[in-house]
């Protein structure tokens, strides 16, 4: 493959469409002429043949063309919850040690923006399962998985992760939904020695009632963070924080399997 | 391999002993008797047969035997420059869209702590290319990367990349150097279209020239972050944020590579 | 004066209505039957007998009658220019030691909300003088002062700071102004020994070029902060941050005149 | 007074000395020769005479001689408890309205630091009256009171105040103690209509029992808020966050009495 045909769109290539005001849309080459919502009616096969990272216009817009980044698979994605920020995830990712090849489970699913991230690192090798008690969320992430090309890395269960886990010698299990507490010891037999146990909760009363259930576990190193991510806006006159932020998503606590 | 297999100790191992405030050492299975550091004298192959997960005492001190995580891999390394945080590190991640099999390059190399996260993250099939002016960190960082068997993806070049960029192609390019600036038209050249530059500095002035750099090049979304965690302490009687806080590291620019 | 005559509404007092989403207007009970914005059509003698603390009707609207708080005056004021924030005067009023009796110089005026604190703080027996280039400023702040009763602690110049102070032996001065390096050599000549001068600046570059000026004259203690006030929401099934918050403000720098 | 004696020491005054690493002491020209911590052994009657802002040596130390500031009384308090910070001590300020001539009763004393704030800014008009479980804190605190010459405005009282409390028609009133709850009822009663009551805790538990404990009795207006402070390091190369931060002190919440 010479250099020019690797940075070419190809046909059946998925592509991030981001528009002048950093919006994202993700459009399959193989799709038929549509109306794509914030897009227009146009024909994405046309897209075919074009270089990646140049501009190309549709209806009266202006669009760059992308190879999708996580960045693009989050912003582009439909959303039906609340979707994790890049701060959050990258300490899930780092203080979990999700590496290619690991076995994670999550649940619950939301919109399937951690599922993307997380399908996105474990890679090939890896594998994602994702439990959610509402079948219709299940639904909706796979349609933004299968968008991404990410499905394949993941086995969705419509099961309460309260009622027990399935797995076994799982590398490591995020619990992302209103009552972690009550999948504690599920996680902790589920989970390999030295694996990793994650949850994100909103409120400081879910933390400590996690906090407690894990501490009758044998967990260590369990630890409570949040992380708070400031804009700087470099401008001509100078730099400053931006005036707008976003005060607060979630408590991440993190605690590691021991015998 | 039977389960019990899979979590005992083997010859060949580098495991984590973690003593009681959580400090880490790495060390390998294939290792001579010796005195190591923070442990004491012992024979590391004593270790081949126990459980990963279980606790050992060695000398007076306790330990909890552990696979090696990113975690254990960074706080076990031996510094000699400013290592990253998990914070920072989580940040390139997500937001560089570093993946199994990306090719990275960073520049410099310091102890090799974000070299450690890199190579974790782009796995076997990803290669990190790191540069360094100072052919003492590399041998340093060469040092950390082999006791945690990363060294086989790492290239490493002690070059002024302020001079040049000899790599193609490149997925992702991280200056963590007093003046970015500098490299940043060979940084331009040497990314495909759509991939990322990331800029690490604690200074505002460096953001400022840096940020300057970047938008006399084809680079869009050029975005300055500064991400902050604080730790929760969860005690018998409430909750509350600890009362130690780093207050800085640095900023991380981003920015992507157009035509 | 009997307690229910105390904390009765007088003739002449000016109240304080705030409504039921806390929102606040300064009426004069003075005042004629007009229509009051935020609150409609009434009477403001119609107060008159009524006990602070309680509540009234008002055409369809629920109000709390208050006695005007720093609070009230700034939440009341009339803008016209960014209002200065508690968690930002407070700084300046415990890091300058502006207490009653003090001179206090600002510029430039703005709204008079700093204005409306300074002047509440050094009471009667102190002074505040404000210097604008802007007389429209300037009548606008006078309205809003007169409305709470400081306008006789405050003395107004339509004047450009940076090219003199006229007064002399100031206990404080604070400069909140595009450009306040201009006037530091001119605070310095018209502050008291031991006096302190204030910088109120957005940008990183402003506080660089005043600390520089600051440097060249006899000022010590130079030091800069940021605060950031973060709400705590407490709700039914926990506490958390608010998901609200203001990203950014401003950066005071604070020195101490030596000789 | 000619502004030459103007500020000049005189005898009777008491001088914050400054030594170079920003240390105060705070001494009395009235003292005799003695050994003075931190500063040795000399005669406080030299000082008379001296300009204020200008430096002296005494024994081998160099140092500025400044007019007691609210910065200086608080540097310059002999500790016994935690002290209260600016970003704190200031929010309450403003928060609760505290200008000259008002009435503020705080429960516990501790060394003394808030109770030094509101002395200087309620003013020779003005009173605070602290109440205290533990005499040896009232002790501790009245001396640093005397110190700074402002005990004449300050009431103790070693009394607990959840027992009661005594006083009328106070226009603030602020509990800095472990269980703020069991004295809401008396604060309540105690206040002005329109008085502020204010809370200060470092957990999230007593903020969350106070918060309900003032939805009991018609507070509104009830506001938890966290401060926090960053300082700002100008130096050659540019600008940045201080790497040393305080992560927490406490929590304040507000609340206005209403009938």
């Amino acid at each position: 493959m010479t250099v020019e045909k690797q940075f070419t769109i190809h046909k059946g290539d998925v592509v991030a469409l981001q528009d002048e005001k950093q919006r994202v849309y993700l459009i399959g080459t193989n799709n038929s002429t549509d109306k794509y919502k914030g897009v227009g009616v146009f024909n994405p096969k046309d897209l075919v043949g074009k270089k990646y990272g140049s501009q190309t216009i549709i209806g009266a817009k202006n669009f760059f063309l992308f190879p999708v980044s996580i960045h693009d698979a989050l912003t582009g994605l439909k959303r039906k919850a609340q979707i994790i920020l890049a701060k959050d995830a990258g300490q899930i990712i780092i203080n979990c040690s999700i590496t290619p090849g690991k076995k994670v489970l999550e649940a619950g699913i939301g919109s399937g923006s951690l599922t993307t991230v997380l399908a996105s690192i474990v890679g090939e090798t890896g594998q994602v399962i994702s439990y959610d008690i509402r079948e219709d969320f299940i639904e909706h992430a796979k349609k933004n998985l299968s968008t991404t090309r990410l499905l394949n890395r993941v086995t969705t269960k419509n099961k309460d992760v309260t009622t027990g886990i399935e797995e076994n010698d799982l590398d490591v299990i995020i619990l992302d939904m209103p009552n972690p507490w009550d999948a504690i010891v599920h996680a902790y037999n589920a989970l390999k020695p030295g694996g990793y146990l994650c949850t994100y909760s909103p409120l400081i009363s879910q933390v400590e009632q996690s906090v407690k259930e894990m501490q009758k576990h044998p967990f260590v190193n369990i630890k409570t963070i949040e992380t708070i991510e400031r804009e700087m806006v470099v401008g001509e006159r100078g730099t400053r924080p931006s005036f707008n932020m976003l005060g607060h998503t979630g408590y991440l606590t993190f605690a590691r399997k021991t015998l």
